[in-house]
C-alpha cells in the first residue's frame, strides 16, 4: 500500500542518490517528481525511469508530500528553503552524509524548519551521477532519520516511509549523534587507512613485495576518491577531530611502550586486547552480533570454473558457506579460497571436499 | 632431483612451522630428521609423517646437510650453537619472524656464526602445534633469506633449496632489511588496525551498529592473538619505531588541518592521495602489480547453493571470476556478491547473469 495515498514524492537533485531513489519509489508505485538544476542531468534520470520532470505550479496538482533534496551538504539549506516557502511539497528531507551542517543551516534560513528532518541513506558506489543509479541501491541500507525538538511528526513519518519504500533500515538519532557516529565507523577508518597506505608511497619495492593480506584489508579503502573524501572530512572536522585525539592519545602510549619494549609490554596487551574488543563489536552477518565462524582454506588453480566446481561441491556437502574469501598466493597461479561455515561444519566440509579431489589448507 | 644427495634435513622444534617444512620436504624425497623438546611433540610430528627422530650420533650417519631451527626468536641462538658445534648439521637457519634479534646474538654466541643464515618463511595460521602443519603451508609464500657478509655461500644455497622444495618464493635481503619491510607491511598495520579497533570497544551500539564493510576491513587483522603479537612488537620494536614516527607526524598534520578544515583542504587532500598512491602500489593477483578489476555486484539470498549457482552461471558466461567478497547487508537475510573481473568482462558477465535471474547491483 501507498503511505502517500497516490500523492506524489518530489525528488530535487537527480545524481546517483536522487535517481536511485527515483528508481527505486517508482517501482514501489509512488508518483515521483523529478528536479535538477541541469537540463541533461534530469532528463537522464527521466529516461532511466526514475520520475517525471516536476510540473510548473499552474499543472501540479498541489504539492508533493515529501522532498528529497539530494544536492551536496552546503547547498541542503538554500534548496530546503525555495522548495517549502515555493510550495513545492508540504515536507523535506536530505541525503547528505553529514547532518549537523545542513540541520544547521535548515534552522538558521528556512522559514518553518520543523518541515524539515535530515536524513542520511548509508549507501553509494565509487561512481557518480544518474547512469550509476540503482534501484536497489538502499536495499538492507541503514538510512538514518535525524529529527529535533521542532521536527513536524509528519517530517518524521513521510522520511521514514520512503526509507521503508527504498528498501533501507531506517534509524533515528540526532543529527550529532549521526555525525560522531560516521566519525567513527567511517571517517575514521579512512584516515586510519590513508595513513598506513601514505607509508607505502615512498617504501623501497623490496619492502612493498613482502605485503600480504592483512596490509591489503587494512588499506583497501584508501583507494577512495580524495577530492570526494575531502568534502566529506571537511563537514565532518568537528566530529572527527575528537576520534583522531583518542586515537593519538592510544598512539602516543603506543610509542612509548615501544621505547622500552619489555618494559612496555603490559601497555603494549592492554592496546592489542582493546583492538580484539572492539573488533568483536562490529556487527556480523545480517547485523547480527558478530559471529565468528570455522575457515574451511582450499587451493585453487586459476582455470575458469574452478570457483563454480568448488561451491558446487560444497553445495553437495550439504554445508552452506556463510562467507568466503579469495587469498592470492605471492608469485604463484594459485589461490587460496577460505571458505567460513558455522562453527562444527568445517571438519565435514573438508572431508567432503578432499574426497572431491581439492586440497585442503586446513 | 634431490639438491642434498641424499642427505638428511635436521628440523629441530616441531611445531607449527617446523613439522610443516618436515612435511614438505619428506613429500619432496628429502630424508627429514625430527628433533623437539618436548617428546610428545616430536612424536607427534613424526606419527603426521614429517621425518623420523633425529638419531644419536653414534647411528646418524654423519651431520644433516642443513639443520632448520623452528624455535622461539630469543631461544634460536642458544639451539642453532648446539646444533653445529654438536655436529648434528653442517650448516643451520631459523625461521623467526624477526631477524636481527636472531643474527646478532649469533655472532655473538656460536664458535662459526658463518655457517648460520637467518631465514623466514613469511607462512603462518592463527592455530598452532603439530597438528596444525600443512604440507603446502610455504607454497606461493615469499621465504626471506639474511646472509651477511661473514655467511657462507653453502649456508645460503642450502637454505634456498630448502626454502624451493618447500615451494616457498626465495628473496634475500639484510636481516635490518627484512626487520624494516615487516614492520611496515605487517607489523605497523596490525597497531593501525588495533588502534581503529580500539575505538570501536567503548563506543555506543548506536554509532557501532552503522559500521559497514570499509570499517570491517581495516581491523580485520586487529583479531590476531595479544600474547603472540606483544612477543612479535617486542622483538621488533626498533624496527617498528620509526614507521609509527613518520604515521604520527602524518597525523599531526592531518589533525592540524581537521582545526581549520577550509583552510587545511590541501593538506588533506595531499594526505589522502599519499594513500591511494601507497595503496596502488600492494601487490596484486599472483604478486604482479596491483591491478583494479572491474566488479560486479550481485544479489544473493541465504539458501544453501545460492553461491555455487552464482559460481557455476558466472562459469557458463565463460568469464573467469578474479576475485570475490561478500558483503552482508545489515538487517536483511541477503548479501551482496562482489565479483571481480577483468575490465571489459563485467557487462558481457553482468548480462548473462541477468538473463539467469540474478539480481545486479553495478
Amino acid at each position: 500500500m501507498d503511505p502517500f495515498g497516490g500523492r506524489s514524492v518530489l525528488v530535487v537533485g537527480t545524481g546517483l542518490v536522487g535517481t536511485s531513489l527515483g528508481l527505486a519509489l517508482t517501482r514501489a508505485g509512488i508518483d515521483v517528481r523529478l528536479a535538477d538544476a541541469k537540463p541533461e542531468i534530469l532528463a537522464e534520470a527521466v529516461r532511466l525511469g526514475a520520475g517525471r520532470p516536476e510540473p510548473a505550479a499552474a499543472e501540479s496538482a498541489g504539492p508533493a508530500a515529501l522532498a528529497v533534496v539530494a544536492v551536496p551538504p552546503e547547498a541542503v539549506a538554500a534548496v530546503v528553503g525555495e522548495v517549502l516557502a515555493g510550495g513545492r511539497a508540504e515536507y523535506a528531507t536530505d541525503v547528505a552524509s553529514v547532518k549537523v551542517l545542513p540541520t544547521t543551516q535548515v534552522r538558521e534560513r528556512v522559514a518553518d524548519p520543523g518541515r524539515y528532518v535530515g536524513s542520511h541513506p548509508m549507501a553509494g558506489r565509487e561512481i557518480s551521477g544518474p547512469n550509476a543509479a540503482l534501484a536497489d541501491l538502499f536495499e538492507g541500507r541503514p538510512w538514518v532519520i535525524c529529527p529535533d525538538d521542532g521536527t513536524h511528526q509528519q517530517a518524521v513519518t513521510r522520511a521514514l516511509a520512503v526509507a521503508r519504500l527504498a528498501g533501507a533500515v531506517p534509524t533515528t538519532m540526532t543529527a550529532a549523534e549521526h555525525d560522531a557516529a560516521v566519525a567513527l565507523v567511517s571517517h575514521t577508518p579512512h584516515l586510519v587507512a590513508a595513513l598506513m597506505a601514505g607509508r607505502l608511497a615512498g617504501a623501497p619495492g623490496h619492502e612493498v613485495r613482502l605485503a600480504g593480506p592483512g596490509v591489503t584489508d587494512v588499506t583497501r579503502i584508501a583507494s577512495g576518491d580524495p577530492e570526494l573524501w575531502t568534502e566529506i572530512l571537511t563537514a565532518n572536522a568537528a566530529a572527527v577531530r575528537p576520534v583522531l585525539d583518542a586515537l593519538r592519545t592510544d598512539l602516543d602510549r603506543l610509542m612509548t611502550a615501544l621505547e622500552a619494549p619489555v618494559a612496555g609490554q603490559p601497555v603494549l596487551r592492554e592496546l592489542l586486547r582493546d583492538g580484539v574488543d572492539g573488533r568483536s563489536r562490529l556487527p556480523g552477518k545480517h547485523g547480527a552480533e558478530h559471529t565468528e565462524f570455522a575457515t574451511v582454506i582450499v587451493a585453487v588453480d586459476d582455470a575458469p570454473g574452478q570457483l563454480a566446481r568448488l561451491f558446487a561441491d560444497a553445495g553437495a556437502a550439504g554445508v552452506n558457506v556463510e562467507d568466503v574469501r579469495i587469498e592470492h598466493a605471492a608469485g604463484q597461479p594459485l589461490g587460496l579460497v577460505e571458505l567460513d561455515v558455522r562453527p562444527g561444519a568445517e571438519d565435514e566440509l573438508a572431508a567432503s571436499l578432499r574426497e572431491r579431489g581439492w586440497t585442503i589448507r586446513g
